[in-house]
């Protein structure tokens, strides 16, 4: 007998509906290019965005927010001690939290900085695939672009997710999620998602929203991925750019359906 | 004999043609979040923002800027830092200043420096009902979101302006706004102001301008909230969600006319 | 004889077409206002943004970047540091930077550090008439408004152009772009660029893009401006305001072909 599914469009359009009617407090420790966006996506889709990210308040912030995002975009001194202390506290506290190494690989300090918040146990790692093989060694991206393929990290991903009891998100063309047993194909979203800056960050921040309302983390990242690549088709349909496309994105995160993502999400 | 109306449409007119004419210099010390939607909000209803927050910087330019801004969304030592010169030196150099005081009561940390400002004599305060009240002793929100009314707050505002001298401006579905003797009411917005991250932000960013422009600053504060929830209103109509929303707030921020304004507010 | 024309029409389409096929890294040092559009303005036009600015990793980051934007809109002590690391890695690198300084002239502690960035000698400096009058001692413009025009500001563009040995570019209604002997102007662009934040800060991105893929650093800063005054002129034809027109410009950004290009561009 085949093993069950891991996750059903069901079960994505049952979390939507959860996310809807909690409307969980996001915590974003996130960076200065995709604040903004990161916090339209939220509202949009029906979470609370609330950027809390100085370490006099991060702490104690994360021990009562519904999920945390740490994401690495644009770290500082400062920043990276009010991640480390949103951390222990979302630990403490069990807090889901969600780490985004963004161009992991590709930058020194910040891979030492994503190694250690891995060991920390984050509930969902989300990532391009270089980012995913930097935190087991491989040699990173350009940037903060991915030079490979998801297919090709999904080994590492299930080793990561393994070794740290973490589920890890591989973004790309087809995303690949798993827990390290089970493995999600998503084969939703359109090449503008990639013309768009942040797209990937607030991604990041909507998994940690879903695990707010749903206590598999693996479905958290599914339903969140998604949420985003179903309202990605839609948005891409009939827009004449990336602008334009950002701004459609946006509108049909916030009129999307539960109904409708069963209906359109392609899990495999 | 009833007392003269506080504000009337006509001083809102007014004071938006003397905004345009003026094109005031608005210095905003503000957050990561909404930097770039406030200095497009300024630029668009016709002021000139200049994000100046950081210490070495943000005193000398509170004394010749038209307006200040000091928005503590996501506050760092080194803005804090920032926030405390500019204000000093806008209250040696007479420069009216606006405090957001974002999510008071909800962060300890913040809160304090909240207070600390309130005390330096803002010409106005924005916020909404739970950061208001949490200024004055009450228990704040949940985050950046109220979870009070305005009309519960109102008691609260009074006592503030009147304790500090300063107008209060508690936004929310029907605004209130008063110096502690006057209150004016406006019934205009739509729910997807609250769809979109930072419209608070701007409207405190937009009282800065009009506090440049025009001597009262109640009128000020009711101006800039005339103005924007009138765009809101216009903004509203027609569009499928939040992204579309945003984007046609900033066009009907630049073509709203001083008469649209007198014929749209409703002001009580 | 006339001395031959700087840089022609094909000139740019060949450089667009070079960025394009090459997608240069575009390591952007700037301000926290226009961090989202700069990455959306390099993602659209086929440049790939990474915002590494912090002093731990922004110096090794210029060594591999294909260009460098150095951008004074808010500047910190942590992001000061970050840029003289990232201007001494790209000139030991050969990396071609660009350095935008913006609001010299109105805020003496960044004139300063305008001045000593200057000194590094970079490929190219962009800003308003006011700026560059500042660098060579000129009085500074209204915040980050210019209150001199291009015109004015031709001969202190030449000066300090002949003097670092670099390309300076005057933005304004008529653009000037100069390397100390040869002289470009275009004519392109519209009033709607000035109402929306940050359209100069991204021009100053897209010429360290252009600067990656093009030998001639007049011809990078020329191809520049002139994609995106082109793209301007496209944008503001029939958008009721300064929200749709920054939507549709980065629709044209990533619409305009060479040819496009090379047929609408107005040089002199």
């Amino acid at each position: 007998m085949a093993p069950a599914t891991a996750v059903t469009a069901q079960d994505c359009a049952d979390a939507l509906e959860a996310l809807r009617e909690r409307a969980p407090l996001v915590q974003c420790l996130t960076n200065i290019v995709v604040a903004q966006w990161t916090a339209n996506v939220l509202l949009a889709v029906g979470a609370a965005p609330a950027m809390v990210d100085n370490p006099e308040e991060a702490g104690p912030f994360a021990a009562v927010a519904g999920g945390v995002l740490v994401n690495l975009g644009t770290p500082y001194a400062d920043t990276v001690a009010a991640m480390e202390l949103a951390v222990a506290s979302a630990g403490t506290a069990g807090t889901p939290w969600v780490l985004d190494p963004v161009a992991a690989g590709a930058l020194a300090w910040r891979t030492g900085i994503a190694r250690g918040l891995l060991a920390q146990r984050p509930t969902v790692v989300r990532g391009n695939a270089s980012e995913v093989m930097a935190l087991t060694g491989g040699a990173g991206g350009k940037g903060v672009e991915s030079v490979d393929t998801p297919e090709a990290a999904l080994g590492a991903a299930r080793e990561l997710a393994a070794q740290h009891g973490t589920v890890v998100a591989v973004s790309g063309p087809l995303d690949h999620l798993t827990d390290g047993e089970r493995v999600v194909r998503i084969s939703n979203g359109h090449p503008l998602l990639t013309r768009v800056t942040g797209v990937g960050c607030a991604l990041g921040a909507m998994m940690a929203g879903f695990a707010a309302v749903v206590d598999d983390p693996l479905l958290a990242a599914v339903a969140a991925t998604a949420t985003l690549t179903v309202c990605g088709d839609r948005a891409a349909f009939d827009v004449p750019g990336p602008g334009s496309f950002a701004v459609v994105l946006l509108d049909k995160l916030a009129s999307l359906t539960p109904a409708d993502l069963a209906a359109n999400v392609r899990l495999s």
